[in-house]
């Protein structure tokens, strides 16, 4: 009997409820790194036992960390939130059945076909996964067409509009923001308001707001009367918000079954609760990544889904995964420049790409293998042979293992989440498989897992960026002459910023927005060319 | 006058043709290391001078490497190669144009409404790049849908064939494989082909190969009689195949301005044939690369794209770049493991996800922004004011510049590539850049960049993982007992593959195939469910 199958029973975990299997057979943890890690993975139990119950597991912004609670409304830490959750879940089966059979329709009366999602990030990676892994997977599947604005490109919007076309009237605006002030969606919004109104329809008739309640957004939204308001609390990260609103919204209206969702989350939830290191699905995963990283993240995290549906999975787990332990400061306050970095695509298409540096190149990764068990989704699909006795899934399981096989006699670590199948249940599973191993693996590098101090950095910058287009093109309108860039900063006390100048006036020339560049320098035009 | 304006002066470089701009000037590039590296780059241009001439580049398989021909077939080292490259862009562009007129039609003689092309890795990525980043970007754009089959999972090819719905009698079906062989290639055919005779059409009357002449492939689609057959020469790469029939054909047949993406990509070679570091943008880019990686990859490479329609670019890099560099080998043989990861998605939207680690976690990547000036593609596209004097286009800029602030106020490198728009011309010049740099790169490096050889095990395995499966099937068939994998394992003189066997018998009893586990073991059962 082979070492490889000693080690797979020693060291793989099923959740029994929803039949999904962690293996970290083919990663460096044995038996000496397993009794090292229980003492610390027992403090990391004690420690999520303290955020489930309601601690400030979010010192930094004084706030609790409550998204276990949106698939266990009984376990919060008040009745008035176990009871907002509730509520909150059944306003959003009833809003979407109204949708569903028109009785909450369009300003002519017929039925909403399409949902414009507007977010960004955890506002929008959350629905679009969902949106992807399960189209057409349920019985009830497919019914609303899902489109999402999640950038402030213009070009990516006007995209977007296309795709929609003539159903514009038919459109459910979702607008999804926390804080109601987030840039990228505001700007969204007023394009998309823009859009229903130049073609004669009310915006308010059309949108719903995802946002925290009392935000600008909501107040917008209430005064204008908008077809309905859904809360985001404080206590809900936006990397971990898919089980509330954020994700159940567009997921019922696409016909998602909701509940198997849910219950999946809450299922996996408790699988990952018990305080054993080699029965819980979600320690073994977080000791596997303290194991190949070194807790240090030495290592990055290549996500290969063996399934075409999963593909978007890399890049949720990228947010979830970088923006929760991205950290510069362990929680003791120490500079520590945390993270585990995360990329992937998908099997075995990427074994024509990258694979060959994984097998061959740098030694600097473990490979996430995601496998189904099941090939097909709906009875009668594409699973024909293509030899005598062998299907084109056969071939599919044949490339991972045989991958996996090709990395691990190069000394290439991996590992493997195998589902039963892809549906809402494993889905929601799925996910809440890793937000508890990364809730775990931040306790056990002691970082703060649900905050996101750098972000703001950019924010601020982009503003100073955009302050000082203004002042560059007020300053050019009052100027005589054509300036150069050098004059223009000076003039404008901006001399260390000549270079990001240069590029805001260079933007504003090459789309006729009131500069031009001749000899000379940069000068005010008349007026903006087609604004 | 800032140190950042003086060393964007010094080290940035346009390519005066198609206007593209490299600006390192945020890597750790400075005088001492750009004089150090003068002598190499010296030498790496000497070696893409032999490779142009026709010299064997890649050694290993014996072979030339001519991708550069493509664009500039007066170059190639026999007027009959130069020939063929032309003629097959001519054959290309009249079989596009047959079938937009309908003289090419579908059997019943309306017009081919979709393209569906069957292929992976190099065969997928740059149709599928030119798909996304063109899609209504030239006036001739979106005449075709195209849809694609680039892997071998049976849920996948009915997505795909579901989208395609009741158009399925309209569909030009385009098989893309060099050899022929290529197993996930071969299996997503055979589906197609039999959906189209399900449907009672001829697969011969749809279809289009695209490979070497001589191959398997090639073979059966002269005996069927298909539609037209396009050339893939031994001497251009996958990876690098998009400006050979491989590209231009679903390029043309969609719409996209063919000979402008080719007199882009023209025009970026002969910017970067330039023998001068700083005048070359190519070369200025593998200079940098070095820099930051210390020529061992030890940084990876994020992507970052402000434009929602070159997201898939950080894929068609991931391949061209880990699959050119990711080698065990240099050419002296000396073990090297080099390589340098790839990963990435769009800005300002990871500005909402991994950006927070980039910013405050692990400094171990350096960030290729790519910006393009003008914020629509289509004049009267989405560019208003969300404020006043500013546009969601000026906050695309403005969040980029501030990110890259944010990087390096934090110690992070970037570079920057800004493109003029994205257009057919553009793309082409686009990819020509980073084709050569990754040249220049591997000669500074040393390593063989046109080879694949771990590409290899892989597939190998596979076959392996088959060949168990169907003994597994038939010792299954022929016990008369049920039987532990332990015991199977041992019958098939094959107990070291104890594990790989029970996921195989897994699989099978997944999916109704003929295999069941229960009381005692896997048993085979009277023949498999819905074969």
């Amino acid at each position: 009997m082979s070492d490889d199958w000693q080690r797979y029973r020693r060291l793989s975990c099923r959740a029994s409820e929803t039949g999904i299997e962690v293996d970290v057979s083919r990663t460096g943890l044995d038996d000496p790194a397993l009794a090292e890690i229980e003492g610390p993975m027992e403090r990391a139990f004690d420690a999520m036992e303290a955020l489930e119950a309601g601690g400030i597991a979010n010192p930094d912004e004084g706030r609790m960390v409550g998204h276990y609670w949106l698939r266990a409304p009984e376990r919060a830490p008040s009745a008035e939130i176990g009871d907002a959750i509730a509520s909150t879940r059944d306003r959003v089966a009833a809003f979407a059945a109204d949708v569903h059979a028109a009785r909450i329709a369009a300003p002519d009366g017929r039925a909403f076909t399409d949902v414009l999602l507007i977010g960004i990030g955890g506002s929008a990676l959350g629905p679009q996964l969902i949106d992807d892994a399960l189209a057409g997977a349920s019985a009830r599947g497919g019914r609303m067409r899902l489109h999402f604005l999640d950038n402030t490109d213009p070009d990516g919007f006007d995209r977007v509009f296309r795709t929609i076309g003539s159903r514009l009237d038919r459109v459910l605006v979702v607008v999804v923001s926390k804080s109601g002030g987030t840039k990228e969606t505001r700007n969204g919004m007023l394009v998309a308001r823009r859009r229903l109104e130049r073609a004669g329809a009310a915006f308010a008739s059309h949108a719903v707001a995802v946002t925290g309640e009392g935000s600008e957004l909501d107040t917008l939204a209430a005064e204008e009367g908008w077809l309905a308001r859904f809360p985001m609390w404080d206590w809900v990260g936006g990397r971990t918000s898919v089980t509330s609103a954020v994700g159940l919204l567009p997921a019922a209206l696409k016909g998602v079954d909701v509940d198997a969702f849910l219950a999946g989350a809450r299922a996996m939830d408790e699988a990952t609760r018990r305080r054993a290191l080699r029965g819980n699905p979600a320690a073994l995963l977080a000791a596997a990544w303290r194991r190949e990283t070194g807790g240090r993240g030495e290592k990055a995290m290549v996500v290969l889904p063996y399934k075409d549906r999963l593909v978007l999975l890399s890049r949720y787990l990228q947010q979830l995964v970088m923006e929760s332990l991205g950290k510069r400061y362990d929680r003791a306050g120490r500079e520590v420049e945390q993270g585990i970095t995360v990329y992937g695509n998908k099997g075995s298409t990427d074994q024509h790409a990258f694979v060959q540096q994984l097998r061959d190149g740098r030694n600097d990764f473990f490979v996430n293998f995601l496998v189904v068990e099941r090939d097909t989704t709906r009875p009668g699909g594409d699973a024909l042979a293509v030899e005598e006795g062998v299907t084109s899934g056969d071939y599919l399981q044949g490339f991972y293992l045989g991958t996996r096989e090709a990395l691990a006699e190069a000394g290439r670590s991996s590992l493997t989440i195998k589902l039963p199948r892809v549906d809402a249940r494993r889905l929601g599973a799925l996910i809440a498989l890793y937000e508890r191993a990364v809730g775990l693996y931040a306790e056990l590098i002691d970082i703060n897992a649900y905050h996101q101090p750098g972000v703001e950095a950019g924010k601020k910058a982009a503003g100073r960026v955009l302050e000082l287009q203004l002042a560059a093109v007020d300053a050019l309108r009052a100027a005589e002459e054509p300036m150069t860039v050098k004059a223009l900063a000076e003039r404008l006390e901006a001399a260390d910023r000549t270079e990001t100048l240069y590029h805001v006036l260079e933007h504003l020339a090459a789309n006729g927005r009131g500069v031009t560049r001749g000899r000379g320098g940069y000068r005010a035009t008349a007026r903006e060319q087609g604004a």
